[in-house]
């Protein structure tokens, strides 16, 4: 493909769409292909016209476009051709640099300055001109390169040029790189009254106004590298192309790398009046970036400005990567970020309900404090939970909600390979779907309706509507008062239903499938989460070997434990606790099923056994000795189900559309339902279901 | 690993957990594994005690298991060693195989009969006797092979053993291979009574009733191959091992292949009192079924009970799957069944409410029909939504709801590859996301409360505890009273929120990135859904090369175009038709975002642009001229967002904890909410989004 040649194409900040337009014309990149060049970059600005991207093909130019950057220093460099506006910076910054440039000048502009200075070097052959976008393919066709003049840097000064100069547009971040002779051209009149060091700061203030901030200390010459963000520079006013680095992703190969990343400042500890230390985190992951004051580097003020920053605010930190000799215990990173630029985007305020290290502390360290005497502040729930959103930011908390999406996730793989459909049933029903008064109502337009408690009906009208597979994950209401470690008003159901060929063990084989294939996967590729949860929360972690016994077998098992129990009454939560120790000291796990319930504390629509109508076709789940699922197979006989519903006190006048569904015969099917938030509250060894949900709702809580 | 040696375990239908305990023993495997065997078989019928499975693995058996089998033959043929308990079908069957036999006593039976033949049995040298299950490893190991004398089928007729024995345990399916000998033995009051067609219907009706059905005619003697299959052995009373295959993957390769399906009897259609044609069909596909009177095969009584079928009832079909020379019209498989079996699972009531032939029927279908003066049934929406079990079962939508299911799935994996975390936000909430009366209320435990109407609020406050980039798919509600073709009630929102680095264009490149995978995804992975759906619904596929335009642009396109419209003021349904259709004309692309909205037109946590403050950093995504999502750079700053929830007359005091979250400091952020139905509907062409949801809410329909 030859050698790469690049056209640089910008406007400045300005909005000059008919230059852009030109250039993604067709007669302009065939006379820029023609002249041997392959690559097209534009920095459209402004603008509203977007051009066409184009990937590397043969016959044609590559077209990538983007629209600021703080400097445009680097592309420029490595452009062989510049077309621009005639903004001034632009045309001193490529003329600088020694490349050939075709400046285009912007017919719409009344009054326009500019025009006189690319003419006046356009005479100076520094430079060819386009007088109007429309004149830009015939002018690239016609140009001779060879005729150019290179530009003296300085050369401008004192000129006739420099008089009739007043710019219009803000420079462009070349701050650093300006020479005296464009700087006294562009600014005369302020270099006048001053010095060359009041030109300087002139171009820092314009270079902190646009790319980073305006507050800053008058004389601190290093005052660009630090303050505050003002907000109009943050409503989506550049793209400036920068990368920024994640700080889980810091480590020691980045040594002497200079790096930008933004992160909350957890932690602010200056040590003098010439050093401070902040932490400054990532969702799970933090690093110690440390400023000291050094000549031209980091001045007092600086540092004072970085103490003064309140904890949580969010920042942006640039500087270099350093290993220091001992392990850094502050810090999940084992790397410091020695600052250069540092930047704040939002502040918090200063004092905030919750501290998020108070708040990631495990119970071994408040042992630790306590018996060395320090009183640290603990958490309670209920202001975790009230400030949520403070709270959530402990690495504990980040994990968690990773680990219930990695594990969502891996479930909905698995349903699909078994080609299950996911479906989306209504959460707004008309009848109660499983019975009882535990239900909240509300108003459907004049009609009583009410929070679906399960997906149940709706999932079977779906395999009656002729799917063979579906799966479901969403929202499920109970109105109940329980108050427990376990219970919440709404949480999220992992529901499953299918048709069964002959037995409702299908069922039973899909359950374990589908959780050992979970648990795999989080176990594989969620461990530096579930690391970051044991930190705080330490845990064992599950045995899952799917082990099946009938209901009857654990009511045998408990009573040779000596426990207490009503054979055919369901099993109280101490009763599951026990039977959980019993199976896992007897077959090695955590996760067994438990078959062949009576029938008596099963929902009207499960199916009885076929030889003992005493007991039914349906089962639970238990992780460490909790039950996170109940399934079973389902009564698919309009008959046998309205004499169930009956006998079990269901008014069918409310669920009629779903009795009636089986009426047009239905497949035999079965399935179950599962608690998001219970399954990794105890796949994760922790005491509180309200730790695995965002935003959790139980009878007392409502907000936030 | 030498020559396969297979054992196999039966314990008929009974229940004898010692036994399968025993085999599963080490003992016993040892042994088994030092007299050569290599596999282990196990049939564990009723019982509760569930072997280990153990894959194949040098120096140990191979173990596996089931429960029941309609006939032991197979495991028979293939076994060089049976270990059988005392029941007497097995004996039999086993011994006429000429099979090597161990027998196990179950000490545990009262009164045990057939004890006494297998000692019998024993004595004359035809197998070996274990007295209790703790004795098996020592016979195994002490048993000599040669010993055994073969059983002459027959032996036992009018033999003393006969008098001694009373059956208590059903036989095994072994129907079709009784020979007079045994049949005599086991019941010869019957027997004796009667003929040996008296003793081989005996014999059929158990078969029937054990793995099909009890209805038959007692007079055909082919009644074993069809009928209703009672409820009861519905009720996971077998684990046959039998193979379905689906109706989807019957294809001309499988010719003379006999395959057992189960799918809904579409259509019945008798051409004489000898022939009957079913349409079988699953899901998306259907097969044409064919019973022909036949001697010792088809029976006129078979084609009677086929004949008499309500159409929709779900049947077992068994047959041999032939090629025929024209192709197939009336079903989707190339492939017709020649009927040997066929048993009703489930009978649909005689008239249903929809017939699934005409609800299938595309309009160019009822236009031909139309002009050649025939009148088809119409199935109008209304009809269809209330009877949606059935309206479901037609192949567009069944199609619709796997496209759905696909797509989302698709947008979920990107998001998750792009580090997005999935999470899950209440939807009951204090106060109203996004403002106005279109809420529905709720009482919660005495506090007012509403549905969402987005996760907005939530997910930015997800933003707000330290998430990088989240989404949601879930339920929102909308109580609008909107009648027209593209809103709900009750929808899926597809909700993402990310930090933005620097401008909401990231957004807007998400949504562009997102997108395209997704229609990629669904092109290129569900061809056969999208045909079928264009088979009733014609559509033409969409354009998606995403386009962006600012909104300016699209208003002065529509001013080109001649539209009248309000600068700053929304765009109507027709104008977004017709900008539509301007911007696939001029761009080639049904698929373009429009940036940079008037804020006056959008909610109050809209950040505004930086340069004018008329105009919002937002955009709108459309599909085919129609919005199908919202978008934005939001408000990060707490002070302006307060400022502009006032202005738009937002009650802040019902959102105190969102406005609170901005306090503790937020990272830059945007994110955008698009409706999953709406989607779908548009990509597949469709008018009507109530085809697009399973259970539709609108202000009218509640059920089902």
């Amino acid at each position: 493909m030859g050698e790469r040649k690049e056209v640089f194409v910008t406007v400045g900040t300005t909005c000059f769409d008919k230059l852009v337009a030109a250039v993604d014309s067709e007669p302009v990149k065939a006379a820029l292909f023609c002249r041997g060049f392959s690559h097209l970059k534009i920095q459209i600005g402004h603008g509203n016209y977007f051009p066409s991207k184009v990937s590397r093909q043969p016959g044609a130019l590559e077209v990538d476009y983007f629209t600021f950057s703080p400097t445009i220093a680097d592309h420029l460099k490595s452009a062989s051709l510049v077309i621009s506006h005639a903004g001034s910076e632009s045309i001193f910054e490529t003329l600088r640099l020694g490349k050939p440039l075709v400046v285009v000048l912007n017919e719409d502009l009344m009054d326009n300055h500019q025009a006189e200075l690319a003419e006046e070097l356009a005479s100076r052959k520094h430079l060819f001109i386009a007088r109007g976008p429309h004149l830009l393919a015939v002018t690239i066709e016609r140009m001779d390169l060879e005729l150019l003049v290179p530009y003296k840097p300085g050369e401008g000064e004192g000129d006739q040029i420099n008089t009739s100069l007043k710019l219009t547009s803000p420079c462009e971040g070349s701050a650093n790189k300006q020479e005296k002779g464009e700087g006294a051209l562009i600014s005369k009149s302020k270099a006048k009254k001053g010095t060359k060091k009041a030109a300087q700061r002139h171009q820092d203030r314009a270079a902190i106004s646009l790319a980073r901030g305006s507050e800053y200390d008058e004389n601190d010459p290093l005052s660009s590298s630090y303050g505050n963000i003002p907000l109009e520079d943050l409503q989506s006013k550049f793209i400036t192309g920068r990368t920024w680095t994640d700080v889980g992703e810091l480590c020691a190969e980045m040594k002497g790398e200079t790096v930008l990343i933004r992160g909350a400042a957890q932690a602010i500890r200056p040590t003098s009046k010439k050093i401070v230390f902040l932490v400054v985190r990532q969702s799970m992951s933090t690093v110690q970036c440390i400023l000291v004051v050094t000549k031209d580097v980091i001045s007092p003020q600086m540092v004072r400005f970085a103490t003064s920053l309140s904890k949580e605010s969010i920042v942006d930190v640039e500087g270099v990567v350093s290993v220091p000799d001992k392990p850094i215990t502050g810090a999940t990173q084992q790397v410091e970020i020695q600052v250069r630029k540092l930047y704040c985007i939002s502040r918090a305020v200063p004092n905030l309900p919750i501290n998020i290290e108070d708040a990631s502390r495990s119970e071994t360290e408040f042992k630790k404090a306590e018996e060395s005497g320090e009183q640290l502040v603990r958490v309670g729930q209920d202001t975790r939970l009230n400030n949520r959103g403070l709270d959530l930011r402990t690495p504990a908390n980040q994990a968690i909600f990773r680990v219930k999406s990695a594990g969502v996730n891996k479930g909905r793989q698995f349903l699909l390979s078994k080609n299950f459909v996911e479906i989306f049933t209504p959460k707004v029903i008309a009848g109660s779907s499983e019975g009882g008064a535990e239900v909240f109502k509300l108003d459907y337009k004049g009609k009583p309706a009410c929070l679906a408690q399960s997906p149940q009906l709706h999932k079977q009208m779906a395999i009656c509507g002729g799917f063979d597979r579906v799966f479901e994950v969403g929202p499920v209401f109970r109105a109940e008062n329980s108050y427990t470690h376990r219970h919440l008003c709404e949480f999220v159901g992992f529901d499953v239903e299918m048709e069964i060929k002959e037995h409702y063990y299908e069922v039973c084989d899909i359950v374990e499938e589908l959780f050992v294939e979970i648990f795999n996967h989080l176990n594989d590729n969620c461990s530096k989460e579930l690391e970051v949860i044991k930190r705080q929360y330490p845990f064992q972690p599950i045995k899952y070997s799917p082990k099946r016994l009938t209901y009857d077998e654990g009511v045998r098992m408990l009573k040779e434990a000596g426990v207490e129990i009503e054979p055919m009454g369901d099993l109280s939560t101490e009763a599951e606790k026990k039977l959980g120790k019993l199976v896992s000291d007897k077959y090695n796990t955590d996760f067994f099923i438990l078959t062949k319930f009576p029938l008596g504390i099963r929902p009207f629509y499960t199916m009885p056994c076929h030889d003992n109508s005493e007991y039914s076709n349906s089962f639970d789940v238990f992780l460490r000795g909790e039950e996170i699922i109940s399934g079973s197979q389902r009564i698919h006989d309009p008959e046998m189900l309205t004499k169930r519903a009956e006998q079990c006190g269901i008014d069918v006048e409310t669920i009629s559309t779903y009795m009636e569904s089986f009426r047009n015969a239905t497949r035999l099917h079965g399935g179950f339902g599962a608690g998001l938030e219970r399954i990794v509250m105890l796949f994760c060894g922790l005491n509180n279901i309200r730790k695995c949900s965002l935003f959790p709702r139980d009878p007392q809580r409502l907000t936030p």
